[in-house]
């Protein structure tokens, strides 16, 4: 049970954004614009990887499924290859030297923003990194820092069955965040 | 200098907002909604100390100096008497039980979601603090925990001078969050 009465049944984030959609308009909004915009050079798999990446290390079951089954949906990946790529990205054969330098950094801003260092800029740019991929990659980060810290600071419900996110994600992936159902 | 050529000489978030507007407007919205909306039973200046303690624990410059001035600002404080109240809370005479109460639970945000206990809950609860007080709080906190990693995550510029926080106040106090000068 969460530790505030939502009056809903919704799971995660979703049983929150019902319950204040005030503050659910710009948490949907900046989703749709840092993971699902079009006119980005970071694909939609790619944000989705670093946003599930972070929400592992913060520990919070919901997102990194929602995320990961999204991910997975978006870059051909199953489960366990996502689950793989989480515990060791650096060993991932289907990740490119671009992706596993914007993830270092991402695994820094969980850390701490003073944890990004300039040699992990300069090795992002080396691999082909753009300034607005680096920002995009610190400010995905940022966010999961967030919405994983809301997800569980209140006690949300997460279905147990990984399945139910699997399931999920296709149709997420058409809506994308604006869209609630 | 910051990690990324912003293209402008703006301190801290600014600097990144103004290098990428798309994903400043959400950000914008979050936190006029959060941390200024009349609609509240927490006052702005309550509000703002939230941040600026997470802020605080953050090890964020910027943004304690930024929120922490505009605490100061609403609740009729100087610097050195926010400064005593990010140190020691627990000890601050001109505050509320339900502000420690709900000061206790954004500490636990900061750390992590999972960090947040149900006794931290009951304890706000009896002093008090109503369930959306509780949820915007937690969502303060979390936010921060976004703002702060943005902040430093992307090496941003800070003025040292902590006067030039508590000079802007008042201005960024009548402005808001929705109108950027």
């Amino acid at each position: 049970m969460a530790h505030i009465a939502l009056g809903n049944e919704l799971p995660g984030i979703r049983g929150l954004m019902e319950y204040r959609p005030e503050t659910a308009a710009p948490l949907n909004a900046l989703a749709e614009i840092l993971l699902r915009d079009d006119n980005n050079s970071l694909s939609r798999g790619e944000r989705e990887l670093i946003g599930t990446y972070v929400s592992y290390l913060n520990d919070c079951f919901f997102c990194q499924n929602v995320h990961g089954a999204l991910a997975g949906h978006y870059l051909g990946c199953d489960i366990n290859q996502i689950d793989a790529i989480k515990a060791d990205f650096m060993g991932a054969g289907e990740l490119s030297d671009k992706m596993k330098a914007l993830l270092t950094i991402a695994g820094s801003v969980q850390q701490g923003g003073k944890a990004v260092t300039s040699s992990q800029i300069s090795d992002a740019r080396s691999f082909g990194a753009t300034d607005t991929e680096i920002h995009d990659t610190v400010l995905i980060a940022a966010s999961f820092c967030m919405f994983n810290r809301y997800v569980d600071g209140l006690g949300t419900l997460a279905p147990s069955d990984r399945q139910f996110y699997v399931n999920r994600a296709p149709q997420r992936a058409e809506d994308g965040y604006l869209i609630l159902r």
